[in-house]
């Protein structure tokens, strides 16, 4: 039995956690910590893990931390880099569900989120956690870096694309859509029922935090598929992303935008091809159009491919669930490969519906 | 492995006992039978299912159903009737979530469902499904007739408060809600998503089919714990039940008031007793509200008890989920009961929160 | 043109001020006030406003308000205390949406709210203003107390049997349920719509602070029904009154019970004649269930009365907006009526349905 | 006082024109006409409007009609074909909120509405109800083909810059999503509340209805901006079109992607201008989202045009109510236009929020 710890288990990435590592037949939460709720009981903030998860907060303490065999950090970026040293150092496996070791450039990482880094000497050997992609170097990691949740769906839906190198890399566009529990369990105005239901909106027009990490993950696709070691194409991508705010609770919508420069490509079977292995994705038939709530609370990401009037243009449909394929699931499945178990072990209820 | 097959497996709380099924590790769903649907698989009506479940619908045919260990009515009224009889003889055990069979008097049966019985025969071996106080009876049972979803949530509310015989019986009052997806996957107007959500009302507040079984309930549980075997306190009980339409898709919450007879009894320590053995009663601490999402997808009853200022009012806030405990859930854990499994089996994963 | 002061116009039953008085022929906001966002235009918080209402939030300053006709208050509970004397000797009306002047016992107000109330010489001249009840007194008030959004629903639901004097004031129940901008536009965990949405539950059970105001105005009626003017009869009222949580954003339903001591009453003929002429009372046929949808944005209340089996038990069902006839639009039917404008100005546009 | 009749009040863009008109000061609905609920009582298909309009549904019936000053068709599409000519023949003004006659090429509508057009001799003097582009022609027009609910939101998003002749137009994205009552009063399965709420798609994405609609506007745009009165530049835009379907009641959000040709323009500027004098336009601040919360229930569309980093995407964001200014309010819109009165005349009441 795996033993686990959650440094900040008070959030929604966290409660997703516990949600699913419950189901898990061979992982066992042991150590949950939080600053603000310590010697509470968990069931106290989530009354539905009440007789299921019997954990009291503690304070974030390394030597707890230790008798852990991977510790997951659902904390806001900024709070992981600090710890996660000491973890590595006793020989703990670490999964970061936060921004803090995703992007490789530290400069930008600094830009975007409006602060110095903590630990800069960590990122070159934090693996992104996107199993489709780094399957291998995940199950050799020791600090996983999991992909945002936006990023996930957008990566997923250009992946085939990007590797059959058969779109226009200049004029890429994302137009995605998340549920509210995606801005996590802060008290905030803008996240009020009273504010978002009945209601939609786009935000971060002009630049949002997941940009650059989405940019970053296709110009690698594009290396990799041009067969450039050197990166000299890093800056190829150009990709407009631009975000909104759903009114339902669980849920990212990416409507995925490309121009096909090889018009004889047949969309529907590259993606099925690329995906036939994968136990997270879902290709769906032609002329499909994925809902979200056909994933609320299970780890399958499902993709649609559509080209109207056989056009240059493609159209990809991507859903996933934040909280689970975007976030706390995948982290999981990336422990599950870390730890040689079933991939998806304790990830294959299906979603829930209606 | 047991074999289970469901009928009318095109709804709500067919594709819920699809979904609960998907994780039951001694059970697997062998038929699914629709007549509209006939030929096609079951992702096509439930994409969340799509990968988890194979199955293609096929017309109810007696024979394929008979090489089930358990049949499922999925059903609307009406249905089951016609056909329990044949899949009984042939030795297979049937639970119908319908209507079909939880009321013993045929006439009040017939009052309220505006039809003719289909096998008045059969009611007299049908056992009600409410484990938590038929649990015995169930475990050699043939047929078994699940309890409507607000009878399920108020005569949990009310058993301990009945069986210790404290409150007055005649002012009786539930006053229930219940999220949408109790209506089923019927195309109505007065179900669509712009007359429903952000809205807010009772209907039937003059009367609802799921009185007579509730006031049945009560009943049996006077006469039990009066000693009265003859059935004479019949009439004892006096509920006024109010159902409301609330705007959520699962989720029924009861709000039950009483008067209290003996006012020292300590209603939180009665409550907590007779329910510390229910693997599915959760009974909150003193001063708590219990949400619906938290048992959302879930076999979880969570009930609260209050009794403002210490006076004669009890009050007593119940929450399940209408699709699991309050139907397919129940049925399964009635099906665990029957054929010897863990009650718990394939019921154990927490609620989806948020 | 009659000039308008509101005093906390950040709030929703601000906001709801600035809308419907945006309509009104005859009365026209010029000072609005907030320390928060002192120097900000209201189309800043509320960009419904844009083009409509161009003013800009000042600070609280009595000079300021003393230009204007009315002053509302839409403050939290504690502040109109300390502004109103001063205003109404400068000669200017001053209608409190707020707590502060409802509950004439200064103890019991106290004791609800946890404060020392800082202006008790001014509660014996505020008059309630619910319409319905006191038209006549509020003509000539100077301080309205304007009721809470529950209170109106369930004394209007309750008026006609208490002047009637046909039903048991021992055992009156008030199951009532709001739309969460009852909780006003706060920052908070519990109105998140990932806390709230597809969710239910009660809250207050064992006693909420309109618990005092409900029963203060229930024993008016009583003791006014009854001719006794001495006011023993004050604690005659005995209710029990549960409020629950929805997940919409406007809309009160009551929904209220009481046993008849009369049961030659005909209900439905009582409650229409007793609001025949009332313009924000809508009495629905016999048997309707009234929505609150059916009010959204409009300022009035419908009513339904059902007596199951023509029993002794009556059940009321009352739907309002919370925001409007449960607040900013009883106050502005109250400033109409002190005004001597006709009493729906600014108030006849009906509900925004769906 | 203009007298008005509506063909098809049952469905909510003739209930959206019964509850505009209601507060229209120089307007009165005489006539409502539907087949099937011929007798009743609109209030009774419609509780909000019990008070209000105290009309009852007839049978179509030109006579009836006639003696009106203006009829709406709130139709499904296929109807008010066959009606309008003898409507017309009467000296009444038609407005036609149907698809009907908003293209001109009828072998278009044939084939995207699938049946034989019924009046193709009407639809060369229907004049397109867009007042922002075609105000003095609707001025003087008999019969009106109201726009479409998203190919409004979409031209006058794109408006702006198609007069400027400053985008490419061979790679236009309009990104929509619509509330669902876009879809109408039909009982369905996919409109129910379980299956649209707390969910996201899109549909439609390889052609939908409104494209051949939306493609016409701007090529006509294209066309006269370049002063070619030939139209032989009617091909030259190609537009992506996605529509998605969210789940709230009311509104449109538009997402529209282009590429800057003249990478000089202030886009803003340009916005503000060109709407400066617009009764029904808001171009935000530059920054801004709209959401559509803020046009509830409002004639108003709201812009905000962002230009991420200065480079050639320009993105514009547009709201508007799908019933509103995407159906009704546009309507009455066009009739004030048509009958000499002041444009807003009631269309001024502020959006509903929250």
């Amino acid at each position: 039995m795996i033993k686990v710890g959650i440094v900040g288990a008070t959030g929604y990435t966290g409660a997703e956690l516990l949600r699913l590592l419950a189901m898990h037949p061979e992982a066992q939460v042991t150590v949950i910590t939080s600053r603000s709720e310590q010697g509470k009981p968990v069931s106290d903030l989530y009354p539905s893990l009440r007789g299921i998860i019997d954990l009291t907060f503690s304070l974030p303490d390394v030597d707890l931390l230790a008798q852990c065999d991977v510790v997951f950090f659902a904390t806001p970026h900024g709070v992981a880099q600090g710890m996660v040293a000491s973890i590595l150092e006793r020989g703990v496996k670490v999964i970061d569900l936060s921004a803090d070791f995703r992007i490789r450039d530290v400069a930008t990482w600094e830009s975007w989120y409006g602060q110095t880094h903590g630990a800069p000497e960590l990122i070159p050997q934090a693996v992104y956690g996107l199993p489709e992609l780094n399957r291998e170097a995940i199950a050799s990691a020791s600090l996983i870096a999991c992909p945002g949740c936006y990023p996930t769906s957008v990566q997923l839906g250009f992946l085939p694309l990007m590797e059959a190198s058969c779109i226009d890399l200049n004029d890429l566009i994302a137009n995605s859509a998340s549920g509210v529990s995606g801005a996590g369990r802060q008290a905030s105005i803008g996240a009020l029922h009273a504010e978002v239901s009945d209601s939609f909106k786009a935000y971060a027009a002009s630049g949002h935090r997941h940009l650059p990490e989405i940019v970053q993950g296709l110009n690698d696709m594009a290396v990799s598929a041009n067969g450039q070691a050197n990166g000299q194409a890093d800056t190829s991508v150009n990709l407009t992303f631009v975000p909104h705010l759903l009114p339902i609770n669980r849920g990212i919508h990416s409507t995925l935008y490309a121009n096909l420069t090889d018009l004889t490509v047949d969309v529907q079977e590259l993606f099925e091809a690329r995906y036939a292995d994968e136990p997270f994705v879902d290709v769906l038939p032609a002329g499909s159009h994925p809902q979200t709530n056909s994933v609320r609370g299970s780890n399958m990401c499902r993709i649609a491919v559509h080209r109207p009037n056989g056009g240059a243009k493609v159209i990809v449909l991507v859903v996933e669930d934040n909280l689970t394929k975007g976030a706390s699931g995948q982290g999981i499945q990336c422990m599950n490969i870390i730890c040689g178990l079933a991939e998806n072990a304790g990830l294959a209820a299906p979603a829930l519906l209606p």
